[in-house]
Parts: C-alpha cells; structure tokens; sequence
C-alpha cells in the first residue's frame, strides 16, 4: 500500500511578474524539499516558475491541462494530466490540492479561489485577490508575507484538512 | 432560419435573503418581457425565484444543472441541461450568456463571475462580491443599483458584447 | 409553474450521408410536431439537419456546444449552451434527454451512446453503431427501420424512463 | 528538465472476473517494470488491480477520479486527481495517455474507448467491447491475446503516436 502524500497546488497566471516568478519557483523548492506533490494548471507563468523550482528539488509535478495536447505542458511538469475540458479544468486543479497557494494571477486564478473556498480547500494568498461580499471583507484567503511563510502555512492548512 | 435571442445568466446564492429573492424575480419578470431567454445553474434560491420571475411573464428559462437529474432543476425551470460534471457547469452558465446578472451569493457565484471576467462577458452586479488585485480594486463589475438598472445594464452590454 | 417537456437528443455526425441528413431531417420535423424538445451537440452534419426539421415545424432546438463561441452552433439552433468543455459536453448531451436517437455517426457518437447507456437512458438507432461484448452482441440499443420508426421508439422509451 | 514518460491507462469494470483482475495486475506490474506511469480512473475492479500490480514493482500510478474526494481513491493511487466532473472524467483518462489497454469493461469503458478513438489514441483490447458501424465491422481495436501482449503492442503504439 502507498503512503498518500500531501498535494499542494500552486496558482497564479501565465504572465507574471519578474517577483512572482521567483516567488513561485521558491515555492516549488520549497514544497519539493518537504515532499509535496506540486499540482498546478500545467501552463507557463507561474505554473512554469513553480514546476521549476520543485523539479530543481526532484519534487514531483503535475500539471491538469485545459486543451487537448500534452506538448502545451510546461517542460518542468512530470505528469501532464490532459483534460480537454477547458477552463473546467480550473475546478480539478483546486480539488486535487490539500491546500492551494495563489501567487498574483488574473481572473483564472480567481476562478480557483473562488472554485477552492466552495470546496473547503484553504486557500493561502500571496499578493493575490482579495475579496468582498457585498461591501464586507471576505477573510477566507489566507495572507502570507513571503514564500516561505506561504509553504508553511498551507503545510498546516493542509495537515489540518486531512 | 432563426433569430439567436439574447441569453442573460442571473447567477446567485442557493440561500438568499428575502430582498435578493425579490430582486431576482423583478429582474426574471423584466428579462422575459423583453424576450431574453434566461439562463441559470437550475436550482433554488435566486435561480429559482429568476426563473419564477422569467416563467411569469412566459419567458424562456433554462436550467443548467450540475448533478445527473433534472428532478433538481426548480420547477420553473422549461429546458433542463443535465451536465453531470458539477460545479464545472458554472463555465457554461456564464459562458452561454451574453451578460450576466450577479445577486448576492456565496462562492459558487465568485466563480461564476471570476469565469465570466476571463471569458470578455460583461457582469453586472447587484450587492455582490467585490474583488481586488492585490489591494487594487477591480471595476470590472458593472455596479447596478436596482433590478430595473441591472436589467438594463445587462441589456445593453450584451448588445455591445455581439 | 411550467409542464416539463420531453427532450430526445438527435446523435450523429458531422459529416453524414445524404440519406442520414434526410433521415436527421425527417426526424427533427416529426419531433417537432410532437411538442418534443430537440437536444443535440450543436454543430453540423445530423445536428444541423435535425435542427432544421424541428425549426421548420417550430420545434424548440437545443445545441450543446463543446467550444467557447456560440458562433459554432448551426444556424436552426435556437438555444445555444455554451459548454467550453470540448467532447466531455457528450455526456451533457445525452444526460439532458429522455431518450437518444443515433444515426451513423462516428467516434462521437459512439461515446455519446456508451453515455447514455451508462446512465440508463434508452438508445434508439438508425443504421449506427453495433456493440459486443467480449463477442457476445449487446442489445441495448433499439435498432430503428425508419425515421418514423425511430420517433415511436424513442417517444414510448422516454415515456417509460420518466 | 524533465524527461517525459510514456504514460498508458488501463481501463476496464469496476467489478470484474477474477480472470480480468489476474490480467489487470500482470499489466500493471509489467508497465511499471518499463517505467511506464499507470493511468486509470482510481476507483476500484480493474483499476485498482492495475494499480496494485504497477505499485508492487514501484511503478507510479495516477487516479483520475470522478467525483470530490480523493478518499475515493483506490489505495494503490499514489496521485490521485479530483475532478468532481463525473463520467466526463473518462476523457481526460484517456486523453492522457499515449495508449490504452481495455480490459473487458461495461459502457465507462465503452465511452473511453470512443473518446481514446476520437482523440486519435491507440486503443489495445484484452477481452472488451467490439464495435461495428453500421454492420460493417471496425478494426480501430487492436486485440491483445495476453497481458504481456497488450503491453507490447501498447508500447509499440504509444511509441509511434509520440
């Protein structure tokens, strides 16, 4: 029998900035040292920065792709899930995590957000979305400082959610 | 041949409050009498009280729904979509509109909205979710103050979305 | 509150035989002009020709569209849902019928039948696919000589499956 | 960088023969033994005996699950992805792998081998579904005599279709 291993995804978009880019492959080398599996939308951005930073630690990676075609798969991603289903997919990236760390990211990175707080998945954010519920402050994103601060906490979110 | 009708999606929480039930059927009753063919995610609360609205004045209403019955569709509910695939069907609600019409809600509607925003389909907002990029506000919600006025944001917006 | 009507899904290819677009075509009219609601995938071929049957008899017609545009849907579809799921919309396709109607078709279609009959709703065919099981003939789907033929079947079926 | 593995899922009942769950673990252990990551359904029958088998030589295995909860999962799923979109879920099975091995199978089996078919990907069959259209047999099957055959002919064909 298999030990399950923690899964955490990381979300943000595909056109980052330059900080977010070294945010998101500090989270992946980080997840990685830890044994994590790194879920993520497979694409570039974010997803690519964060591949790269877990494979540089010989973490596993797995990206759930919207389209048809695994070569859409960044190069960093281990176990490219090919879904087909389009943005749909957003739904799947969130529920195969323990816990979700968004980095940045536009609307499809709100998606998830939004598709994670609906499933009861901790959602840890770093300069992401915030969010409001008809003029009041919705306090269900967690907010981190740095990366490191991120990992940690969505590892105890995650352990908590088990 | 046939005429495409307009398609306007009223998305909300499965528990509104009294006011919001009363907002969307106000708003399911001026859709139909403009002959708006109403699309929504086929269950209670203000999907059911849009339909009850939309139904009163003979408008087409259509459920999209994310289980494998139609016997969850709201009874005024006309054209059931069974799509089985769950709250991914929250794509389709937002993507088979023109405009969308946002009352309240819970997290589900978050990512309607979030869907919407990152498929160009403008979203109209009445007492809904608020959203900000990392502490910058996001005015890409049409803020309507009446039913009446988010009728005719919509409207007009899904003119221009053609 | 409204009477829910009875929706067969028309299956079938994009690229049919003249016979099956007659075949399509004839069905589409006699669904029509038996209140029924026509649901199919939206596109060309057999979904186009059944649209244009029950369009011409003033039938409501359904596509279900596997893309993001309901610029794809065929030009008698009068309610484009706008699913953005690529061929996992098959499954919606079948799931919002009573019953299912197939004519030739191809690998689509095929799925769309192994759909429906997952899901227990009752497949009539026309000159379509045939299914073994391990050699042995599976007779689930009721194999239809005519159009008319066709209607009967799956009309008594989806009365039955209610 | 990574190097990308040949991925193969293995598809088949979720109640099977004690023939068909012998066959379904001799797959497993031999793709594992080629280094070939395992993708299957996750749930239990011939999904769970291909993942045993691939587990016990170390290969990996990977679970596309229908519904919400990883908990659903076959203990032998060492990645479990959680889609939440039902039966749709067959398509990203199949859509994620170079080939598929069908083991016997009911209609989600039959539906996969559609969509694997649609998709352009090689389909291996070890006592499953034949499929003829319109009467005229189709050969898009290839049929296996054993299980080491299958994965032979698998490889050769995920190979081809790189």
């Amino acid at each position: 029998m298999t030990d399950k291993k923690i899964c955490v995804a990381v979300i943000g978009g595909g056109q980052p900035t330059a900080t977010e880019v070294k945010e998101a492959e500090e989270i992946g080398r980080a997840l990685a040292r830890r044994g994590v599996v790194l879920i993520c939308g497979g694409l570039g951005g974010v997803m690519e920065a964060a591949c790269r930073g877990a494979d540089s630690e010989n973490g596993v990676t797995v990206g759930i792709l919207p389209g048809d075609s695994r070569r859409a798969a960044n190069r960093y991603v281990q176990i490219p899930i090919v879904t087909g289903i389009g943005y749909a997919r957003n739904v799947a990236v969130v529920k195969s995590a323990h816990a979700v760390i968004a980095i940045g990211g536009s609307y499809g990175t709100l998606t998830e957000i939004g598709h994670a707080l609906q499933s009861g998945i901790p959602v840890v954010g770093l300069n992401t979305w915030g969010i409001s519920r008809n003029g009041r402050e919705d306090g269900s994103i967690f907010p981190a400082k740095t990366p490191a601060d991120a990992v940690e906490m969505a590892l105890e979110l995650a352990g908590a959610g088990e």
